[in-house]
């Protein structure tokens, strides 16, 4: 993006609001498995090896920040699912770029562990970020900003 | 994303593999200033407030996964600069996401804080991520997967 000296940025910034909801590790991996399907605190425990202290504490602030819904199911009493809102759903694009850089730049000689498949069309999943006003692929360079 | 009980998920993963170089909050925010033109060790560190020996690890670890090379600038000895490389470059659609994400969601009523502009339309960026293939804005229930 184009530097600009004499044009400071304002002070709250929402790469840093975004980090403030999902900004560790782990909060990236239980998100992971929510879009591959988790729903129950065992679910996620199992698939990504979290100690349940902070497997427990993770899912607290993600309700809270109104990333997940919970919600009693079946006829248990104190068994909760946790469920992506809107809000979740919209983290998608940030999990699937990460996908997407590791499968591109991080694979080694195997080459990506998953493919992604896009029901739509069936072809192979290929994510590229594009102007929503001209269709052009998003290149850093040429991108400006200015105070909202 | 479509969940497949019958069909175990590969033990190596993309979003893991990512979250090796770039999994902290720091390291985001490292990466947030270089996409806005910080290539100095002091220009990270005003824009960010990392603390000199945090913001030292990061950037070391970062020139070590490729992400920046870090190059000798003007007559000075011992002077660095951090530039991006293609496979840093290519982190943009992550941090664009993230900027994406949080003035949607995050930003109260003042809105977003800063307004990105796509300087090859001229249009205010909304950032889209689209499949390569047809076209379409990808949705989480859309995509599903098999092992690579």
């Amino acid at each position: 993006m184009q530097v600009k000296e004499s044009n400071p940025r304002p002070e709250h910034d929402s790469v840093e609001r975004t980090l403030g909801v999902v900004g560790d590790r782990w909060s990236f991996l239980v998100l992971r498995e929510a879009f591959f399907g988790a729903r129950k605190f065992r679910e996620f425990k199992d698939a990504t090896g979290i100690a349940a202290n902070i497997l427990s504490d993770r899912l607290t602030k993600l309700v809270e920040h109104g990333v997940f819904q919970r919600e009693l199911y079946g006829n248990h009493q104190n068994r909760y699912e946790y469920k992506l809102t809107e809000k979740g759903l919209d983290l998608y694009p940030i999990i699937v770029s990460m996908i997407r850089w590791g499968d591109r730049w991080m694979s080694g000689p195997d080459g990506p562990p998953l493919r992604l498949i896009h029901r739509t069309c069936g072809a192979t999943l290929v994510p590229t970020l594009k102007c929503d006003c001209c269709g052009a692929e998003i290149q850093a360079r040429d991108v400006t900003w200015e105070a909202g």
